[in-house]
């Protein structure tokens, strides 16, 4: 059983955690947290090993009635990998303590990727991981546009890739973060971090991503524009989406107009947490004029990296290859809407 | 076994269709739905059968590859009680349909409380319910108020409420609903409605209360203000409220700061749908000064009435007291956070 | 002095009638408005004769002690023309009653093409109003993007045109309209109508569109991708819209980073109702890569359109040509930020 | 003519320096600001002089094109009076500054109370600031429950007052402000911090105010009740508060739903900025249930206190009493909606 430590147990730490106890070969030898709070108490409920991620506040845990098995080194000490969920920036930090336990380490997207040696999505390029001390899953606007580019790729080619961003202001618990009414270019600068971003996916790959930040806490949306290196009907682009297990084509007889439904949809089909870690098409605006196709996606800005981290832990350790893995974590986790 | 119908399956209905087939003593007979979308899906998927609310649709749920198993009539023909939770009004226009197969009939907060013979809240008016054949179980505002003043009014005596409802404009999925950006006074009239709805269930209880509408959708937030017969200790108001199953203090430690954390703490504890069925009143804000008391409480709009519909079922047929009704419904449900 | 009649007094209609107002060349001969409410009373106290668009509702302005100059008939009778702006498919309604008086007429944008002649945008295409008896003055989108496109064409050549337009879910003022907490592919399907619209204007244009509404108010917001005929420098498109009175480009150094300090940038500076005629195009953002242009441009859906209908008026009766009448507009209402 | 000068050229200083400017017996001195942007701009554009609030940063300001008059310092040395209108706590941080050079100040509502001498309130106490050194204008929500208590007061008595504020997030450019979807009990605790504010104004006041913060940038909206200290009618509090220049009420014939129709109101009306200095009362809303009054006010948090910094430069000056400079005030900026 690979022992996975999860540094860091907010939104996408809590989702790992949960995401790796499914697994057949993983165990969750423990999490950690800064700080007491709703998130620490259900951890210990679920029976997950607390440690306290900075020594000095391991009494505020105390007070708070829970029980810390130890400070972060002994939880890295002890496992086989760690999946850093920290925030942006606070991975950086930890990359030495990582190092010096000699623990391989997958970042999160914040992170720059020139932290390590190889950014990673599953479908697109899980063997590049193989035997890397620090692997980084790319973020969930990443993520979900490698997974649309990769089949696109193969079976047609891709001439370029344009791709305009409407990002969530924040999660629904983030009550600090804005805008409240107001549509923001964000960064008004173009092209945006994002293109590049999936040029470490894709080398090779054209593509120019815009991105703007609206008061909305539920999902991204992507309005793609793929210009494709041959003409093809929209029918056979949802035949080759239908294929792929981590994209869920919105049928038009579910009645699903925005992220809203789409994620009263997941709760009511029992998802934990109502989370959605497909892209979500709507497979109506799948259109193609020309070579252009389009679309538009949602994306669940807090757990469509999820399979991804399980994924990344076989990919370093070579414990799979892609298909393998790939199939065992949708299996486990129910992937596929 | 009693047999339940469920008319309308929504919002409510569906959370209503999940918590009766927890009960021992109950089972789903069916539920009916007026049109196809992703709701009549899941309903198909769990396995309640599927009646069309109207007949002359029913084809559209067979397009959908839904099947249907008849008309709404021959459901409720074939139940012990429906529950009605069809929107505002369409109540009424059902209820010859259910004196005609003379079947007694739970409505919602919606309709007029002069369609039925009594309003209930479990924790409240339990028995008046008994033997009725059309009982209005109260809305959610009406039923987080009621809550709260029951055991207020038994241990030390109300004088008079004063109430400032703060509602969500509309629920997550209602994307036609507004407002975007304003605090609209509603109504623009005071003293609201509500007020003269918690009297159908304390009809001697001297309330006043105050409306607003504002851009959220996750719960309602009520300011309220209690002139209690006697001076009492905030603490003690406390412990009073720790004695009941359906009203949960948020402890400071939590670090709660509104309802999206609220929600997602539910969603992390694994409740279906992140429901709250409890009034969730922030510990730290129950406040006295003098005979004054004090609090802010969030109500889930979509869900604290489901365990008091399941409540009312065996009120109505006269199954279980009050007491034994409330304890079987909250440990299926799991209430008590 | 040319007679204008303005029929419908609401977000639209009360802007012309203030722009007409500073003309030197026209006169309000009167509004026409449907029923009371704070807008009639500004109609009022501006001293524009007021009509009733709805006879038999005519008494209500006199409950509401607003002095009525007769119906709308009378009105459109005595004007030279008529800018119909009542909501989106009442301009339809309205057409007979022109044709029966005779009155040459502007409809918006939300009116179907086929009802006009021809579709207007003073930039792009004055001339072919003249004469005409019923023009469209396009959306405040159409018009927005019709600008950018205009001087593009005619310096460099449009291959194809790619836009997401993100637009606000209503105006300030319309509450029951949402959405509050969402991001809606809207519509669903590729392209929008927004492309054909821009095609009204430039019947040769290739445009491909996609629309979104999410919970804004203030303004809609354009990514806008324009694949020019040949490569250009990013400063040499800013020089070349900087020739342009109603493209604004906001500069790095004013720190406006949305439509909300945008808006207040205009309130600031002094504008009626803050209202920003212009297209306001990030400065920072306008990109190139290959051929391809990139850019942000916010469009102020209140009131872009308004010197717009100045020049249709002047277009219709041929009493100016372009240049004449978007100077003479331009000037009087102060247009250039 | 009194020299004024204005520390901090934001939200409320520059609406303070246009009101200064409009006054007969005034003068704006100078403006000061930290940092060059568009408020900068218009502050240059209008003629007010431009001072560096920062001397190391007055450079900033030549590098945008703006030409700086000097330090602050020299600015407060040169006025008779100082409208200190910085972020909460810095008017704090100036304080010595103000006194070095002896120049009397007033402070904004963020500031502590016993930074002062007195706390202010132009309809409420007036004299109390006859020459203060230093003066705090209460804040936008105590100016608009001050405004409302003084005459209640002073014609029925007041036996306590009961207020829940539901606070605007955010102003419509502060786009880093949340919350985005929810609604927070702000402060949790129980009374806020606004009750004892009101008692800097009334000290012998029986006040208890509930705060929360919802995701709205227009306008605060206040739930009022007032228990008075006899039965009184609501139409004779209407009467009342019609002798208040700084109370609107909102008639029922304006069909106003709420702050974005207000708003909408006051820009159609002319007001510069769409601002609303009155406190804005729906006339429906006003009721009584025995002793008790209820009503709603919405409160422009952006506006409210500038006609109250106006009024306080002659308090503390001495140069008029009460009712004289509250005439002068309402005059000249047009106050009576």
């Amino acid at each position: 059983m690979i022992q996975v430590a999860i540094n860091g147990y907010g939104t996408i730490g809590k989702r790992v955690a949960d995401a790796v106890r499914e697994q057949p070969d993983m165990e969750v030898r423990g999490v950690a947290k800064t700080r007491p709070n709703f998130e620490s108490e259900t951890a210990v409920d679920k029976g997950f090993p607390l440690y306290a991620a900075v020594e000095e506040r391991a009494d505020q845990f105390e007070e708070a009635g829970l029980e810390i098995a130890g400070p972060v080194e002994d939880l890295v000490d002890a496992a086989d990998v760690v999946v850093d969920a920290t925030p942006s920036g606070i991975g950086a930090e930890n990359k030495s303590m990582y190092e010096e336990y000699d623990t391989p380490a997958l970042y999160q997207g914040g992170e720059d990727a020139d932290l390590v040696d190889t950014s990673f999505n599953a479908r697109s390029n899980f063997e590049d991981a193989t035997g890397a001390d620090h692997v980084r899953v790319v973020s969930c606007n990443t993520t979900g546009l490698s997974r649309v580019i990769a089949p696109l790729r193969e079976a047609y080619g891709v001439e370029k890739v344009r791709a305009t961003l409407v990002r969530r202001g924040g999660d629904p618990g983030q009550t600090s973060r804005g805008p409240i009414n107001d549509i923001l270019p964000n960064p008004v600068t173009i092209p945006s971090h994002h293109g590049p971003d999936v040029e470490t996916i894709f080398d090779d790959l054209d593509i120019d991503t815009l991105g703007m930040k609206v008061p909305a806490t539920l999902m991204h949306m992507h309005s793609l524009n793929v210009t494709l290196e041959e003409e093809v009907d929209a029918a056979e682009v949802r035949d080759l989406f239908a294929e792929e297990s981590r994209l869920f084509q919105i049928p038009e007889r579910m009645d699903i107009d925005g992220s809203g439904k789409l994620k009263e949809y997941a709760l009511d089909a029992g998802r934990p947490r109502g989370d959605v870690w497909e892209n979500c098409i709507w497979e109506e605006s799948v259109s193609t004029v020309g070579n252009d196709l389009y679309l538009f996606q949602g994306i669940h800005q807090e757990s469509d990296v999820v399979p991804e981290n399980v994924d990344a832990i076989r990919a370093v350790l070579g414990e799979a290859d892609a298909e393998e893995s790939i199939q065992t974590t949708d299996e486990t986790m129910g992937i596929g809407l």
